[in-house]
């Protein structure tokens, strides 16, 4: 019998996953392999930046008040005591009338307190010496670089759950993380339904087609930071399936299915949902593609019951796994970042529900603009090659077209704490 | 001796190190293995998608000439012969005045021609046999996903060089690519140069600091599809330093070393460059940070003489050093994507050379915004922990203010063909 189902919004969908957030546990790795990783604590300075005063230019170490005078006509002349490059220090006093040639970030002589750049002065040799002339007076400072002048120790420098990439990087070796601090990747199963799915090295017979989803699901959730398992494809049968799930179920710290929600003669997954004793979360949601996508939970961990079609799949695991997947990794942004734009093409057709339409993302004279790519349907897959965005369609009684201002949602940016607000308004007591 | 050298614009050096591009060869790799990887061949599509006529829905496949008097009144009745899941193929003739129960993903009997959904069906059980009762007429085709409705055999659907992501990944799952042909990483070496450098578990001392550059290089060469390999510390030794710039440039497709390139008395790389008989390109470019940045070449492998100080080695990376590692790869995507957006902050001093402002974006009701973040100086790295755009600021005679439009380079997007135009004019014969 058909089973009629009552959808939710897609931001009492997402509320619901998480209020179910875990955040993982700490481990250490090296900094070569820290990269796309999360940070699991906060970064403070544990020194001053520069640690010391220097000079930021190849010049001389000078003492300002030698230069009180010194102008064109009647340059002052300094005597070089010494040569001192990056990472050596001065080896005598500086005495009035003296200078240190000094090379890019090398400490400050005691002694000294401005630096005359090598531009700015003029080198001369006499009396078996070496000299500067300086042709203007150089205040007490000057092109020194100070002490704490960029970070002082004690300053919070970079936030727990910060996905760690270059700039990062560049930070952490600064402080000396050999080892960096980050979250555990939380394990996330897959079990694919669906017999009428062909694995990859499989030739195509009528009525088949490939399992595409497990292989994209498995690249989404490395994407998003954790490490995929994927225990194939679930048999054909319920008890099978059912063992399999909750075999699969106690190995992770989530675990998505791909297909098997919907109404259909096979689609076991509510079954299984009933059998295991999890709480179903929601199992209708009023949004395109994907609004069979069912969340459960059993002893704190999550099912993410996937649509089986590609687009669906898709935009499900971008809309309420990947949130909770940064939330494990301790990220204060789990969410898709989002943002008014500009939509290109026409929807005349209104539908009830929200539409997530996979889009590309052009920046036109600083404004946004979003296109969409291929078909709009649930079980295309080509479209997910050339987006980067989705674009939000409220359900109501109207279409959308080009040039209208719409919400888009970034896939491939970091992220935000602000969850896309879903405005459609659904019919009480459907 | 102070050695003058002739600035050329960020453009021009650009063009200068992209007219040596090289590309890489192509290997196959295991398409769990190939996310972040770069496509070396165009994808065509070898089949239709979807591969047969199919149910997009869970329902019922008939004969829409059987609906053609169906009234609320008056339904029509269907006898179900079969049900068929996904997989599966029906196993007899459907005649006049039947159905088949057909799950979502279903290929079409051959005799039917539309989709009754599960919503717009009545089912019954009668004369020991099930039946369906419809209560309006339905066309040719109707709800019927049609073979190649959504790809042609023959279609282009992915370009050489794309960057292999999970949507990229469902497409190579959906044509059977357990090996997926990528472009081989480009092995970039990094030599550091510095005795002020050390290494992340040496403690701090006076005149030293820690080498941030080798592992934020390596962490930038990583995000941009290249391999890293890090040759340590060159010695403060010419004949030294020669010898193992030397050596690694044959072992690698292109060296970065840091630091040594300005005009200080131990920046050897100008002498090595000499000595190598290696061609400079250039070795001022009219920007900041990174003025001093050098590439030059030697027998077709280019060394990209990077600053020492963080954010100029950083920015040295992405400007020149990106651009190429991404041609390497066969992307025609190479370059920062860039837009016009707003400044966020005054910088009311005037620069003869072009800025590139370490900054966040922000969209705000769809414009791009860019705000600073931290100091400005050449040898800050705290503020690129934070930076996921530059913004570039032309040299002139004027600063600029919070409100102006500039442009916007992102460091995180995948890229344009379309390189960034300095619009700085540079004084001739200076």
């Amino acid at each position: 019998m058909y089973e009629q189902r009552t959808p939710i919004s897609v931001s009492e969908a997402v509320r619901r996953v998480m209020e179910l957030t875990r955040t993982g546990d700490k481990e250490l790795v090296d900094i070569k392999g820290a990269g796309g990783r999360y940070l699991a604590e906060a970064i403070i300075a544990d020194h001053n930046i520069p640690p010391f005063n220097r000079t930021p230019l190849d010049g001389f170490a000078i003492r300002s008040e030698d230069t009180i005078a010194a102008s064109p006509d009647k340059p002052v002349r300094l005597e070089v005591i010494e040569t001192v490059g990056a990472g050596g220090v001065v080896h005598q006093p500086v005495y009035s009338g003296q200078a240190v040639r000094v090379m890019t970030g090398t400490m400050m002589p005691e002694d000294c307190d401005a630096i005359a750049m090598f531009e700015l002065t003029k080198e001369i040799k006499a009396d078996g010496k070496e000299w500067i002339e300086l042709k203007r007076p150089f205040q007490p400072g000057e092109f020194v670089s100070f002490e704490g002048e960029e970070t002082k120790a004690g300053d919070a420098l970079i936030a727990a759950g910060t996905r760690i990439h270059a700039g990062v990087i560049a930070v952490l070796a600064t402080f000396g993380y050999q080892n960096v601090p980050v979250v555990k990747q939380p394990v996330i199963g897959i079990c694919a339904t669906g017999t009428e799915l062909l694995e990859l090295n499989e030739p195509l017979v009528p009525g088949k087609i490939r399992n595409s989803n497990a292989y994209m699901v498995q690249a989404q959730i490395r994407q998003a930071g954790g490490k995929p398992v994927y225990y194939g494809q679930l048999a054909d049968d319920f008890e099978q399936c059912y063992k399999a799930v909750a075999g699969a179920l106690n190995e992770v710290d989530a675990l998505i299915t791909t297909g098997g929600v919907s109404v259909g003669d096979f689609d076991y997954l509510p079954e299984i949902y009933e059998k295991l004793g999890a709480n179903v979360l929601f199992n209708k949601i009023a949004m395109r593609p994907g609004s069979v996508t069912t969340v459960a939970e059993k002893d704190g961990k999550l099912l993410f019951g996937l649509s089986g079609n590609p687009s669906a799949c898709y935009v499900g695991f971008e809309l309420f796994t990947r949130p909770w997947l940064k939330a494990f990794l301790h990220s204060n942004k789990p969410y898709m970042e989002w943002t008014k734009g500009i939509l290109t093409a026409d929807f005349p057709k209104p539908n009830p529900f929200t539409r997530f339409i996979r889009s590309k993302v052009s920046f036109v004279a600083g404004r946004i603009t979003a296109t969409p790519v291929g078909m709009d349907k649930s079980q295309v897959v080509t479209s997910l090659a050339k987006s980067d965005a989705l674009v939000a369609l409220p359900g109501g009684s109207r279409g959308y077209k080009a040039g209208d201002e719409v919400d888009i949602l970034f896939l491939h940016r970091e992220g935000t704490g602000d969850p896309f607000h879903d405005p459609t308004k659904l019919r009480k007591n459907k």
